[in-house]
């Protein structure tokens, strides 16, 4: 029988906790291994005493709960690990390796984005604790797997928002800009953009033109739509700015806030903010990310099951797939200009604040 | 037969579309008047172009929708109008009276806020238009009625709110603060922070102590609970704190901002803010709201039949009323120290940031 | 310090949870008491061992949870008490007040309906135990309370089946009957009937003559709308109709069944049935739930405190308040042919399937 | 400048209205074409009258809408055209080609199911009339895509209402069973079963022995879980029975009916039957199935665009494809034993009624 752990790292995001009730289903109750849980990511294994085993009956009733039952965390890397007052950091990938020891355990499921990943992989080439990877952003933004758990719960929750401000700006014949997430990806701004709508949507991927956007607002005041909704992901930026990272101060009150301040200097409209934040990230996991979470959940103690450590659980196409870890670490998945969704989204009039026309496709 | 107009003053709120569709089944449908629809407020009215029938088929899908269909606006005011260019304002009440008697209108149902409701009053008063009130708020802070159709959508939206953010919350050790909107009277708050399960709630009626949410959350961790949840309403202020408008500057980032940075002084914790703005106006309205602006609508061509001009709308516990628009206008209607639900709050362990204890009720 | 008890029977209802909830915030989080909880209404207390104590830890996260944490059932009456193999009914209120004691419980919270209720306060006459209710009814057909958490969560829940069944009757030029909770009452069926724009509403206090409702499909077809919209309560029969409890053959197939078969024997039109049932028991009280039993659970405890024992929580206007339990027991809350909210809904062209016109109100 | 017509027939499913805003956004509003709306189906094809033009304007707000604003019907084909008192059925596949030259259209979008691409085909085959098809199975059983927009509202609607049963069930120690859509094939029940935490799924594909599912009743109560959660496919048969359409009344009450009577025969269990009808075709379509439909929709025009007229609308892996017309006509596409979803639901401990254990995958 074998014993594994399992953790969550990182940002949380809807379905993380229908992946720990698929793995416990799975392993627990169908093969009749012990499945331990770490809390708070890496953190609880380095103390032994937040470990605790995952029965049956502590994976009941997770299947609809958002956020994750082991915690997580986004602060504090086991490789550079600092406290309080500590002055240097410290690598306490020993100190993992021999808790996993310790505790018994054959292996670790580490659930988590590109950062978590990159820990688990360094702790199995480091310190030859073996490692099994389910990939987790709400973002989108992981190049191995086509989708994660949560991100249709957050386009969801973002097209929702986008419902909402569509009958007050229609009501006050305002400019409504939504701010959802995304600093390096737009994934969740198109999506919902064109869930929802938006007459004009900002990505990270592609510098706009605050002129194009008003340009927008113009055209469709001519066509008699006194009010216009654009969806902004918080890395966007205009194509004259300086990014944010050169300079703290250039964007104070985020891409959604910049952007209105600059179509304010152009155009006179009644504008509005609104940053949807940590809601996205909240609430029930939607059918969609239950399922998906499930599948990851299953797929990652099959993987075990079969010996393969060291890789990652992925969505290619409609299969869920093993691949190595190290094909999932590196580079983000951005919006690619010829990316399908951008170009029906072109294609139903909506823009991007550039100069480019309708794709030829 | 009668012939009257309508219009919807303000901010929006769900449920304008139900009281319009209300009327006009009634008033049309069932008593065969005709019912104008005046755009944009009074400014519809005073740009007699922008008048239109509402027949039975105009008001077909309203109840579910958001927004109104009349538009709406809360900037200018026809007893002081200034247009773009123009350096003095004028009094344009004669032309709205003369335009309402040339449409041959026999009176106006006037959906709004006090101030759209003055200015009906004051339209009546100085020129002997006839007008019919129906009371909308968003924020419940009108003191003639215990209640106006979309507050409680705007209070399922942030308890929803809530919801979503409890369980990330949860999951990251956080404090998390939802600003709600609330400017002088704390009820959004109030009702939504109860519903949602806050720990503590920041009310403009009660100035509060930042130390005192500290102790809570100390509390809260020494009873194993390592997350707290705060629901702010924006005009809340610190006890020790200048009010926002004598000086601009103090509260930049708006209550919920503020406060965070008040508890960052004084613990160490992971403090997130959201601002939940104008999601709360749009989307359709719940039930309660649909029934209660039905309840409203009919009452106004009630009144209007029965002769009762200069009255407003108003529920008062379980019935709908009508009362003359002078008493409807006034003092808001804020949380009284004694409020039932405050104590209820109270009774649960929700700190309003002061130091007062439980009440003996 | 004060040790009681607290039991949840008959069907479950949004709320249930939060009203546990309360009181224990309340009994345990304030004011010190033992909180005993009892499963599966007065059964766990036959059985000292279904008893267990409700600590604070236990009420987190109860507030938006539907169902009850205790259990309940609406078998069986501990006063005529047989278990499977028995013959013969026997009395166990003795018991019950004996294992009262024994826990050293000084008085029940029993939270149920008027079935509930009449059995606490058997208890209370006969047995000198100390009860305090709280009413429940999602049906809201007690006389006593204005209104009962769970009831306005069923009327949403009913709300949004007419909103999803608009939309693909009108797709489908169909009549499209929604059968909702309601076997002596039809509140549910009156309120989600105006909330979600149905056409005709059919109710228990109302035989309806089918031909009423084939006029009102013909009148909509006359004006274009080729498509009804129908609420029924499962108590509602037609006027020619002998009543369910004289022949149970009569309505095989339930209220909504019988008024398809009825308009489907006048009338060409394609007729569909959904019928809600369970559902509108189930998932998370909305916001306005929560808050109501909140209040009725600080009630509760507030009455213990003050030693009103043989009371009864309940909702008069906008007050939360005791009464004794006497009153609460007896004839069940029905709609008054003078209720207002039926002469709104005429006011707006809702039919019952009566012949009666516009009220003058 | 082009000239196309569009139709929508069969059942309805949430995103018919996306899929007409989208070809009217790409075709008017960015090629400049015309669109004509025919009204029902064919039908209105048939009497010219009921045509429309869709212009820019008319498809404004559709995004969200359920139902389909050119109306559908799932009863008539024009090649077996019979009217109320006609005896003979007649084929107006001539008039139907006549009336679209007349109408000046180039070709049609023909949006519907098998039946409706079949009538869509054979007017192209038998009479010239250019067309190109996009699918629409609210079931997903459609062999040559993926998926098809309103699966997955119909999906999210299904599993909302486990999640309502689950509390009920859990409250009242019951079997609760949820009968879903699907004929022929089990895809909701398959993917809402395995979202919403069913214990066992019965569907079209794998007969179930009752006794399977009380075996698994039973586990559960040795597991002290008292309640159990059952989704059920319409089209659902026990091992032992003859099907459906062999004789009529086999299944009086439907699949759920039946498989609780088969239950309560075997097991004492207090068992609750919900049939949730035509609830999961109605409302707003979700997110993903907004995107997909809007999708499907640009992917139309782009075909007539380039041609291709004769092809079919897809969805292949994440990619939107044309592809020929007689490709997507066949057999349905049924849940496969060595499906992936089947295996994830078997591997979490769902129980399909059959005698399978867990597949070696």
């Amino acid at each position: 029988m074998k014993r594994i752990g399992i953790l969550t790292g990182g940002g949380d995001a809807p379905g993380l906790n229908a992946v720990i009730r698929a793995v416990v289903k799975r392993a627990v109750g169908q093969l009749g291994w012990t499945v331990m849980g770490c809390e708070d990511s890496f953190n609880g294994l380095l103390d032994q005493l937040r470990v605790r085993e995952l029965t049956l009956a502590s994976a009941s009733g997770l299947l609809q709960r958002g956020g994750t039952i082991l915690g997580t965390t986004n602060r504090g890397d086991p490789f550079h690990f600092r406290r309080g007052g500590e002055k240097a950091a410290r690598d306490r990938g020993g100190e993992l390796a021999r808790n996993t020891r310790e505790l018994g355990l054959e292996g670790l499921i580490v659930v988590g984005g590109e950062g978590t990943q990159k820990m688990g992989y360094r702790l199995m080439q480091e310190h030859g604790v073996r490692v099994v990877g389910v990939p987790k952003t709400i973002d989108n933004d992981l190049d191995s797997t086509d989708l994660t758990f949560g991100f249709m719960s957050a386009v969801a929750c973002a097209t929702d928002a986008l419902d909402r401000l569509h009958t007050t700006a229609e009501a006050h014949d305002r400019v409504m800009i939504l701010e959802v997430m995304g600093r390096d990806a737009g994934w969740i701004a198109l999506y919902a953009g064109l869930a929802g709508g938006a007459d004009g949507i900002a990505i990270p991927e592609i510098p706009y033109d605050p002129d194009v956007f008003c340009d927008k607002i113009r055209e469709r005041g001519r066509e008699g739509k006194t009010f216009t909704l654009l969806a902004v992901a918080e890395g966007a930026l205009p194509t004259d700015c300086a990014p944010l990272d050169s300079s703290g101060t250039v964007k104070a009150g985020g891409a959604g806030v910049q952007l209105a301040n600059e179509l304010a200097k152009r155009i006179d409209a009644e504008i509005r903010v609104t940053v949807l934040g940590h809601l996205q990230r909240g609430g029930s996991p939607i059918a969609f990310d239950r399922i998906l979470a499930t599948r990851f959940g299953v797929k990652a103690v099959d993987l075990i099951e079969a010996g393969r450590w060291g890789e990652m659980v992925c969505l290619q196409g409609t299969h869920v797939e093993g691949i190595p870890m190290t094909d999932a670490i590196g580079r983000p998945r951005l919006v690619h200009p010829d990316n399908e969704l951008l170009a029906v989204a072109r294609a139903t009039g909506v823009t991007f604040g550039d100069r480019r026309g309708v794709p030829a496709r």
